[in-house]
C-alpha cells in the first residue's frame, strides 16, 4: 500500500521544487508521477533536446526520497511536429482533422507520428533508463481519452485494408464472413474497401466491428513499441498505463498483457456526472460518486495487472471536465484511497500535487490550492498514509493474490458490437455489466472481474452480462468449473464475424442451454414487462418485478432439462434455469435481480447480506473493510466482528467513513 | 386478394431454392419479387453480365408455379461503378459526398448513373422483359429512403439552373417571383444561383421550395427512364414502385402517373416508433401500431393507383431498424393483411421470405426464421392464405373500384412548405392529415385520399387538411361538389411562388368563404387555447375543447353568409360556417375534431359510428370487415351482422381479431 | 419622444410611396429608416451605381415631412460581389464556408470585404451626406446576428496573429500568459497560433478568450470604419448602429464608443421564445414578453448611448422568426413604446411600415397588414402619438440625462469567459445578470445598467452580477462610492489573461472583501442548496430559500471585519456582509435574492415596494409610469398619486395598460 501523487515541475518555479518535494515525502507520498506532458519543454526544437530542466527535478525528487514514475509523453505531441507532418492529426467522422490545440491529436495509424513517438519514446528510456530515482515507467496517457481511437485517415484506411488481409487472406473470405451480397456491397479487391463512415444508411455492421478491432490493435500496436523501448532501455523497471475508467474504445486486456501494472484514472465524481446513471442517482450520490463505479474498475483492473494494480491519478476534489463539477463530501478522497486499497490496489497516486491556476484544467482540484496552501484532500491523503503506517504489516501484503469466489465476465468487443448493432437504442453494455455487478456487491460479496478467455475453475458463481460473442470453449469451460452460472440475454447471439449463429442464440452456448432464441425484441425504456415467479403466477398477482429493454423469446428443447423459473405476463420465460445454468431473457429491475442472484449465490453456497445503498464491503489481505457512502452512521453487526477486531475505525461508521477488522 | 414475398436467391445456397419454391406455393404464397440488391451479381465486373445464376433462380420459382415480380437493381450500386464514377455519390447539407456502404448512394441528378442506371435497367429489362415467369416488374426500391431525394452535388446545382430557366424563362421573372429584393439577393443570371443550402441564416423560402419541387421532378424523370425501357422490352407486365410509408420528399403522385401499379412498404410498429406520435401513444400501439397508420396509407397508394394497389412489404416480425422494434402481438400479421385487402390491395407481399442472419438486416424477422423454420408471421400468412381461398370469389373481386363518400385531400408539396416555412416549429403537414383521417375513421367513415386536382363530384365530404397553395380551380370545384367541405388552417394560405396572396389568406378560396385571415400566431405545444361553442358559450363555462399549435385570426366580410359555431376564449373565431363550407381556424383536440366531424358528417347524410380507439371498420367488394386493435374482445352489433352472414371470424372479435361480415 | 418607422421602397411599387409617405405623417410618424438592405438595387453591377429610384424614394420622404435614418447596405452584399471575391464569406467552426442566400454572409476580417464596405460607405455617405431629408444614419445593420461575430477563415487567423502580435509583444509572453506549457502548447513564434477550433477537446480558455477579443475588436474596427467614411460626408447627422436585443458576441460598450446613438431592436415576444427562460415562464408571459426583458435593454442601451437611445425596430405583432410566434395581447405594442420613453428612448421605430407578402420575413407583421390596410400594431402606434402630442412638453424632456440611485454592472467578456470555461454547464451570464435586475425592478428601483469602468460615484447601491475579470481600481472605485456593493459569486475569480489569481479569488476585491475562495462547486440544475439566515438556522428548520448553480467556499481572514448573513446546511457561509459590501456565494432563487436586495437597499436609505410580478414602475422626466403585464387590473396606491397627477390613464391600470402620473 503506497501512496503517489502526479507533479508537473515544468508548471513551477524551480525554486519550488525542493520544497513541493519535502512536503511530499512529509505528506506520506513515496512515488511522483512526472512528464507525462512535458514533449514541448522535452525537445523545445524539432531534434534538439532540452535534459537540463528534467534532470533537476529528477534529482531533487530522487533526492528527497522520492520513488519517480517516468512517463513518455506522447499524448502531447508539439505544434512544431504537427506542422512538419500534418498527417499526424486524427480524422474524425465528419472527415475533417482533429487539430492541434489540446491533447491526443494523433492517429495511432501515422507513419509519421509512430517514427516521431519512437523517437521520443527512445530518447526519454534511454536518458532516464538508470536513472537510480526512476523506478516506474508509463506509457503515454490515458489511450482513447476523447474518443481518439478510432480514426478515418488515409493512412487508417490503408492499415485497415492490410489488418483485413491478414484476418481474410483473400476478398472472397471476407465477401463470405461479412454477408457483402446484402445490397451489393460485394468487394472485388481490399484495395475496394473504406471506412465505414458517412454512408447514406448505416454502414455494414460486420465492417465496422472488424474496424473498431482494428483501431483497438492499433493502440496495442503502439503501445508495445513504448514498452519494447523502454524494457531494452531501463531493465528490470515495472511499466503502467493509465487507462480511463470503464468504458473504452479499445480492449484493455490487449494492451494490458503487455504492461506490468495496470492502472486506471479514478474521478467518482466526473464519472456520476458523465455517465448513464439517471437523474435521480446522479443527484443521489452527487458528491460521493457511485457506491459501485470505483470498486467495480478496481476489480476490472486488479483482473488484468501482472503486478497489484494503481490508481494512477485519483481525484482529490472537484474536477474540471463534468458538465457540473461538485466538491466531494469531506471523507470522501480517504474512503476512496482505503476502497482501492481494499480492493488490491498497490499504489495510490493523487492527481495532482497542486492545482494550476492556468490552461485547460485550472479549475481541476489538486492536494495543495493554487496558493499552495493544503487542500482538503491533501490532509485526507495525509491521514491515509498515517493509516497505512499503523496498519500491521500482516495485512498489508498478499492482497493483490486474493481470488474471489465470483466472477464476473467482462468483455470489450461486447461493447463495440451492441454500439453498432444495438437492436434497441439504449443496449448499453457498460450499464448491464456494472448493473450485474452493483447487485453482487450489495449481497456483500467479494467480485473479479475477468474476460471470457479467462481460467473460470474454483469459481462457486459466474455472471455472464449480454456476451454477444462467446469463445468456442466457453460452454465447456462453465460447465467444467462446476459453479452456478448466470448468463444474461444476447450471449451467444452472434459468430465472430457478426452473423446469427446458425442454430441461432445461444449459439455454441446452447450445449449447456438447451433452447433456441427464435425472436428477440426490444421495447423503449418506458415500458416495464411484468414478470411473475412461476410458483405464484396467477391472473392479477402483483409482479414479482419487470423486465425492461429486451426480451430473448425462447423455446426450450427438452422438458427434463430446464425448468422456468419466472414468466412473463404472456407467458415467455423471464427465467429458465438449466441445472446449474441460469439464464435470464431480459433486463430486470435492481430489486428483482437481487433477489434472483441471493438466491442463485444460495445455491453457490456463498453467503450473503443485504446492505444498505451506499455500504460497501470487501474482504482483503485477512481483513474485512466497511466504506459507508450514506448520510447516516453504519452499524456493524458485533456478532461479525469483535470491537477488538478494528483496526480502522470501530464498529459505528460514520457517514463517509471507513472500518476495518480482522477477520475472524 | 393474392400473397406475395420478397426473396433473395443470392442470399442463400442455390441447394435451398427449389424448396424454398415449394413451400412458398404450399404455403399460399403466389408472387415473389427478387433481384432488387442484385447489381454486383448481375454485373460482378464493368460490362461483364453474369446471368446463369439467376436465370436458374429465375426458373425454379417459375417451375413451381410462381409468378415473378422482377427489380431494377438501381438502388444499390456496386463499389466498382463509384470507384469509376465518384460523382454518383449524392451529397449532404454538409457538403461532404454520402459513401458507399450501404444504399440509395446515387445522385438522381448525376449524368453518369442516369447513364449507368439507364444501361443496367437495359440489360435487365431485355434479359427477363419475355420470360414467362416474370409477370411484374417494380423500379427501383423506395425511392426517397434514408433521406436521399435532394442532394446538393454540383450536378443538382447544373440541373437545378436549368430546371429554373425552363419554369422561368428569364432571370427577371425568377426575382420578381421570389422576390429577391429582400435582402439584396437578386441574381443577374441563372447560372449565379446555387443550392439553398449553408447560408448563414435561413435561406429564401422560394428557392427552397423550387429546389424541393425540382429534386421531386428528378425522381420522376429517373423512374420515368426506367418505365420506358421496362414497357419497351417486357409490354404487357404491369410495373410497380415501393414507396415507403406515407411521408417523403418527393411527389409520389407524379411518380405513380408513369406506373402501374403503386404499392408501398408497410412496417407498421416501425413506424409508430419513428413516426411524430408522442410516447403514450407509442406505448400504447407498441406492439400493434397505430390503428390508423397503416391503413391511412391504404387510402393513399390506393389513390393514386391504376391497378389495385399492393403491400410489396409487409412486416412479419420485428423489424431492425427502428430506435426499438418490439415484437408484433400474435394475430397482427393477419391482421395487417386483411386490413389491406379490405382497403383494396391486390396483393400483399410479406418482406422477408427467411430472415438473413447477416449483414445490416439480419435482425429483421421472415416468414422464416434463420434457421429456415416457419416464424409466427409465416403462419399467419398461411392462415390468410387459407381465408382468402375459402372466401366467396364474388366478395373478393372488383373492390379497387369501390368509391368511398368521404376524401380526404393529401398532398406533397404541403409538407415541403410547411417544413421550410413553418411559423410554428412543430407545424408538421403529415400528422394534421392524419389526424383528420383518423378521425373520419374513429366515426367509421371509409375514406379516399385524392390529390387537390382531383375530381371531386361525387363525394359527400371532403375534408381539406392544411393546404397552402390551392389549384386555381380548386373553390369552384370543391363549390361544384355539393360536399360538406372541411377547410384547416393555413389554406390557400401561399401563392404558387411561396408568397402570401394578394387577398390575404384564404386566397382564392376567399371565393367560397369570404373572410380574410389578417394575423396568424403559432403556440409551443404546452399552449391549449380553449374554445367554447357559439350557444353555450360563457364566462366560466367548460370548454368545448381546444385549439392547438396555430390560430388563424379571420375577419368575417359579410354577416349573411356565415355562422361562427364557435370561438376561443378571446373572442377569434374557432369554427366558421359558410353553407357547406366549414373553416377551422385551428387544429382541435381529437374529441372535439372528432365531434366537429360528425356533426359535419351529419349534414352530409352520412351514418357515423362511435367506435373503440382500436376497433376500425371498412367496407369493400360487399363486405363489412372490422378490426380489433384493443386487449379486450370487440362486439358487433347483433342488429348490423346476422351470424349467418359472417365470412371471416363472427360477432366477437377477439383481441388484435379480423371479421368481416356481408353487407345486407 | 419620437416615433419612427423602418421602410422599403425598394419592395413596393413607386406608385405606392407617396401615398405611405402622407399616411406614415398622419400617424404620428417623423422618422423613416430606409436602405440598409438595398445594395443590390444601389449597385445593381459591379462600380454601377443606381440612385435615381433611391433619390426619389428620398424626396418623396423628404417631401413628405419626414426624417430620414439613411443607412449603409453592408449587411447584405451581394451575389455578384461574392462570386468576385469568395474569401468575404465567414468561415464557420465546422470548417465549412457560410454561403449567400440570406444575410450577414461576410467576414469581418476579410480584407476584400472591408474595401468592398468601404467603397459602398463611400459612395452612400458622399451621395447623401448632405441630402437636406437625411437627418441621422445608420451603420450595416444588427452586427452578430445569426453568430457572425466569430469567423474560422484564414483572412481572421492572420489578423489575429497581429492582433496577438500587439498585445503581447513576443511570443514567450504570450506563452507565459496563457500557460501553454500545459499540454506542451507551447509556441515558437505567432505564426505557428491558428485558430482555437476544432480540437480534440477542449482548446485552451486563454487562447479562446483571446480569439474572441479579437474578433469583438474586430466589429469595432469595422463600424468604426464606417463612421468615420459618414462623418467625413455628412457631418452633424447623428450616427447609430441597431444592436440586437442583450445578448451578443461583441462588446458594445466598444462599438457605442464610436456612435451617437446605441439603438437596439426589440422584440419581446420573440426574445421570450429563444431566451433562457423555463416553459413555465414562457407559458406566462406568451403575449406579451417577460416585464423585465426590453426595459433591461433599455437600461443596457441608455447607458452606452450619448444622446437618447433609440428603439430602432420595434415588434408591432407577431414575427417570424422564433421557433413559435404568438400574436402580442391589445395593447402591447403601445405599452412597450411608452416602455422605451419611460426608460429614456429618444425614439421608437417600429419594424416595419408593411408586412412585406415574400421572402423570408413574410410572416413578419408590419403596421399594415401586405393588403395595405392599418394593422392592430398600426392603431396602438397612432394612439402613441396622439399620447405623446397631448403630454406636457415639460415632461417630453430632458429624460435621457436622469441618473438612477442603483447601478447594476454589465460586461459582455463575462459572457464569453463563462461561456468558454463554464465549470458548470449552465452557468449564463446575461441569466444571472437579469435575474438580479428583475430582483431590483420587482422592487420598483429604477436602475442603471453601466460597464466595469463606469464611474461609480454618486450611486447608493451597486449590484454586480459574477464578474471574473475586474478592473484594478475596481475595489476602490466601489469603496469610494460609498454605495451599499452586492456582488456575485465568481466576481474577481480570473486575471486577465484567463487564470486563477495568485491569491485566489475575489483578487483585487479581497481588499475590501479580506477572505479566499478555497474551492468552489457547480451543481445540476436539479439540486438545491438550503439557506438558512444566521439567526434563524437550527436542526429542521425551514431554508429561508435555495442556492442553486454554483457555490463559493470561501475562508474568510478576519473575523471582526465581516458578518455571515447567512448559511447553507453545512455551515458553508451563503452571505457575506463585509460593512457595505455583501457577498453572495452561490445565485439564489428568485424569493430569496428579492428579499436580501430589500434588504440591502433599505441600508442604502432606498425606498422599495412590492410589486406584483407583471407589474412594472419606471421614474422618468418628472413622471412616474406605471406598465401592468399583468391579466388583473393594478390600482395605483391613491396616497402615492392623486387622481388629477395623471398625464396617461389614471389610478386603476387595466391589463396591458400604461399610465403616467406627476411626482408630487
Amino acid at each position: 500500500m503506497h501512496l503517489g501523487v502526479c507533479y508537473y515541475p515544468e508548471h513551477w518555479p524551480e525554486t519550488m521544487w525542493e520544497e513541493d518535494a519535502r512536503r511530499m515525502k512529509t505528506l506520506g507520498i513515496e512515488r511522483v508521477r512526472i512528464a507525462e506532458f512535458a514533449w514541448s519543454r522535452i525537445e523545445p526544437t524539432p531534434g534538439q533536446y532540452d535534459w537540463a530542466w528534467l534532470d533537476r527535478a529528477v534529482d531533487t525528487l530522487h533526492r528527497a526520497g522520492l520513488q519517480i514514475v517516468m512517463c513518455t509523453p506522447t499524448a502531447t505531441p508539439p505544434k512544431w511536429l504537427v506542422d512538419r507532418h500534418p498527417d499526424i492529426l486524427p480524422v474524425g467522422a465528419d472527415g475533417r482533422a482533429r487539430h492541434f490545440g489540446s491533447r491526443r491529436h494523433y492517429d495511432f495509424s501515422s507513419p509519421s507520428y509512430y517514427e516521431a513517438a519512437r523517437a521520443i519514446c527512445t530518447a526519454v528510456a534511454a536518458h532516464y533508463g538508470n536513472h537510480p530515482g526512476v523506478a516506474f515507467w508509463q506509457t503515454d496517457n490515458e489511450y482513447g481519452c476523447h474518443q481518439t481511437v478510432v480514426s478515418y485517415s488515409n493512412a487508417a484506411v490503408a492499415r485497415f485494408r492490410e489488418w483485413l488481409r491478414a484476418r481474410y487472406g483473400n476478398v472472397e473470405a471476407l465477401n463470405r464472413a461479412w454477408g457483402t451480397v446484402f445490397w451489393s456491397m460485394e468487394y472485388r479487391s481490399f484495395d475496394e474497401i473504406d471506412a465505414p463512415v458517412a454512408t447514406v444508411t448505416e454502414a455494414h455492421p460486420s465492417h465496422r466491428l472488424d474496424y473498431r478491432r482494428f483501431a483497438s490493435d492499433e493502440v496495442a500496436r503502439f503501445n508495445r513499441m513504448q514498452v519494447e523501448i523502454i524494457r531494452a532501455h531501463s531493465p528490470g523497471r515495472p511499466i503502467a498505463h493509465n487507462f480511463m475508467q470503464l468504458f473504452t474504445e479499445f480492449d484493455h486486456y490487449a494492451v494490458a498483457s503487455d504492461l506490468d501494472i495496470a492502472a486506471w484514472d479514478s474521478y467518482p465524481l466526473g464519472a456520476l456526472e458523465e455517465q448513464w446513471f439517471d437523474a435521480e442517482v446522479k443527484g443521489r450520490w452527487l458528491r460521493t460518486g457511485h457506491p459501485d463505479f470505483a470498486s467495480f474498475n478496481h476489480d476490472v483492473y486488479r483482473g488484468m495487472s501482472k503486478q497489484p494494480f494503481w490508481v494512477m491519478e485519483q481525484q482529490p476534489g472537484p474536477v474540471n471536465w463534468a458538465h457540473w463539477n461538485p466538491s466531494p463530501l469531506p471523507g470522501m478522497v480517504r474512503l476512496w484511497s482505503w476502497e482501492a486499497f481494499a480492493h488490491g490496489a498497490g499504489c495510490v497516486s493523487y492527481f495532482r500535487w497542486r492545482q494550476a491556476p492556468f490552461a485547460q484544467e485550472q479549475m481541476h482540484a489538486g492536494l495543495n490550492t493554487p496558493d499552495n496552501r493544503l487542500d482538503m484532500g491533501g490532509g485526507e491523503a495525509a491521514r491515509v498514509a498515517d493509516e497505512i503506517r499503523a496498519l500491521d504489516q500482516a495485512h498489508a501484503e498478499a492482497r493483490a493474490s486474493v481470488r474471489a469466489r465470483v466472477a464476473l465476465v467482462y468483455d470489450y468487443p461486447a461493447k463495440w458490437l451492441f454500439e453498432i448493432h444495438p437492436q434497441g437504442a439504449d443496449f448499453h453494455y457498460p450499464r448491464f455489466a456494472f448493473e450485474y455487478y452493483s447487485a453482487l456487491r450489495a449481497l456483500g460479496l467479494d467480485v473479479d472481474v475477468v474476460p471470457a478467455d479467462a481460467p473460470l475453475d474454483g469459481y462457486r458463481m459466474i455472471v455472464v452480462p449480454p456476451l454477444p460473442i462467446v469463445p468456442d470453449d466457453f460452454a465447456a469451460r462453465l460447465a467444467r468449473s462446476g459453479a452456478q452460472v448466470v448468463v444474461g440475454p444476447r450471449t451467444g447471439s452472434k459468430t465472430a464475424d457478426l452473423q446469427i449463429p446458425a442454430n441461432l442464440p445461444p449459439g455454441p452456448l446452447a450445449q449447456c442451454m438447451p433452447m433456441r432464441v427464435w425472436r428477440v425484441e426490444s421495447v423503449r425504456p418506458s415500458v416495464r414487462m411484468p414478470v411473475h415467479s412461476s410458483e405464484t403466477s396467477q391472473a392479477g398477482a402483483t409482479p414479482a418485478g419487470y423486465g425492461r429493454h429486451w426480451r430473448d423469446l425462447v423455446e426450450l428443447r427438452d422438458e427434463a432439462a430446464h425448468e422456468v423459473v419466472a414468466r412473463f405476463d404472456d407467458g415467455h420465460p423471464a427465467y429458465v434455469r438449466f441445472g446449474a445454468m441460469h439464464y435470464l431473457t431480459s433486463l430486470f429491475d435492481e430489486a428483482l435481480t437481487r433477489e434472483w442472484f441471493a438466491a442463485i449465490a444460495a445455491r453457490a453456497q456463498l453467503e450473503t447480506m443485504r446492505l444498505p445503498d451506499g455500504v460497501r464491503v470487501s474482504r482483503r489481505g485477512g481483513l474485512t473493510y466497511v466504506f459507508n457512502y450514506e448520510d447516516e452512521a453504519y452499524r456493524i453487526d458485533a456478532a461479525e466482528a469483535g470491537a477488538d477486531a478494528f483496526v480502522i475505525g470501530g464498529p459505528s461508521v460514520e457517514p463517509r467513513g471507513v472500518a476495518a477488522y480482522r477477520n475472524t
